[in-house]
């Protein structure tokens, strides 16, 4: 089963979009708690309600060798049937991705990696080989700075469009394999609403409905595609940190739950 | 003394613009050796003829938990007034650069990272707070697919440039902490002719020199700054693989000796 259909397995066993964010601060978590325990809690209170989780690589990594030891004891502690998304942003020339692509698949043994298309296709490449494996290329990210350059117009094939619409028609041109994903913004529904229909098949994994601010009705409405799916919700610290005391992992359940719930009423809506 | 300060020292103090690329991989280094036996044996040989280090973080990220353990202590090993470049290319929306900030200049103590611009100044900023840790920008970098995005014709601020040029523009706008640097690669020459031409002061690292076949007399040429200075010529393969057998940190020493030397002997043909 490739990364795609265990998605979208997940996705139906649980009739969830929700992706949850697992970027734990170890300042941000109830005090004498591991974040390793913290994370198993949080999992063990989503894992019916989520189609994937999406740990960081900078959280852990800012922690040291106990910070990674946490993430990967975090990783075999996720059942089998969830897909795990790296969110580490990676590319490098050629023999370097494939280093990455090496600890992010085979020793994380994650089933998908964020990787930077700055670098071009053979820094993307190493990933793509691994055919059962999910490459999610940032295209328009969330963040305000996003615009510094993947809005700028640019000329491409004769015609002139955002950097960020280029790199979209670059992976779809990548994705031989069928395992490649965009990442979108939810900050940015019309530019979502734009890549979806130039885009009808690839997933979107859409980070910013949360802390960040971004309109979750437009982006359900725009990012869905026509069968209904193919699109990845991520909420991090709306739900991880959703309750600050011993009933945190509650808090998070409930926090998962509405948005699970939110996403899955737009999609009725939209049936009508 | 901030990261400028340390790199131009150990430049003057060993007459050396040459970067060793620490980007071991056990399967290619002596049969029963460590990952750190070896880095530090290369370091123990070449220490006096360097101006800088650059370890890839995904060689060692692709070992697990030993190979951070191995970068930890090579780290370690290398003498105070050698900087460490670690080669990260890493990019995130703020809370998260500020998680690998914390990582690559708290936790590994690196004095300068190389950064992706894909997302914007707000993912490059909480690197540029640390006011005496370089901040290496990718540009134009050194592999092939660097055309697919880099090269594109943008236009920005009523001018049509490549990509990379924006980058160029930005990063020295964003560069108020003197402590930005950027990436260009020796694969391409003319590019960074001109983009030194358009930005005096920052100093660009060079990688693409050895294995990759960049040319090393126009790379000097046209990237040395007015004070003969500000390039930082990378090697990685080229040096450290530079010997097969028991003798290859001596094989390594003459490498880096040889490239330092060539590069010397541009520099005083250009002051002819």
């Amino acid at each position: 089963m490739n990364f795609v259909e265990k998605l979208n397995a997940a996705a139906e066993k649980n009739r969830s979009m929700v992706c949850v964010g697992l970027d734990t601060s170890p300042e941000l978590i109830p005090p004498g708690m591991s974040v390793l325990e913290f994370n198993k809690a949080i999992v063990d209170a989503t894992v019916d309600l989520v189609c994937a989780y999406k740990p960081n690589m900078a959280f852990y990594e800012a922690q040291g060798e106990k910070g990674l030891d946490a993430l990967y004891q975090t990783l075999k502690h996720i059942p089998q049937h969830i897909p795990v998304i790296i969110d580490a942003k990676r590319g490098d020339i050629g023999n370097t991705s494939a280093a990455y692509a090496k600890a992010l698949f085979d020793y994380f043994n994650c089933d998908a990696v964020t990787v930077s298309p700055y670098l071009g296709f053979d820094s993307v490449d190493p990933f793509l080989k691994y055919k059962a494996k999910g490459v999610i290329i940032l295209c328009r990210t969330s963040n305000k700075g996003a615009a510094d350059f993947q809005s700028l117009p640019c000329q491409f094939e004769g015609k002139t469009m955002p950097l960020y619409e280029v790199v979209a028609i670059q992976a779809s041109r990548w994705n031989t394999n069928h395992n490649i994903g965009l990442v979108v913004g939810a900050t940015y529904p019309e530019e979502l609403k734009t890549l979806r229909q130039a885009h009808p098949d690839m997933p979107i994994l859409i980070p910013g409905v949360g802390a960040q601010g971004g309109d979750l009705k437009l982006s359900v409405k725009y990012g869905i595609d026509s069968h209904k799916r193919g699109i990845i919700i991520n909420s991090s610290r709306g739900i991880i940190y959703a309750g600050k005391g011993a009933d945190f992992a509650d808090a998070s359940r409930r926090a998962t739950e509405t948005l699970r719930n939110d996403i899955n009423k737009v999609i009725e809506g939209l049936k009508k």
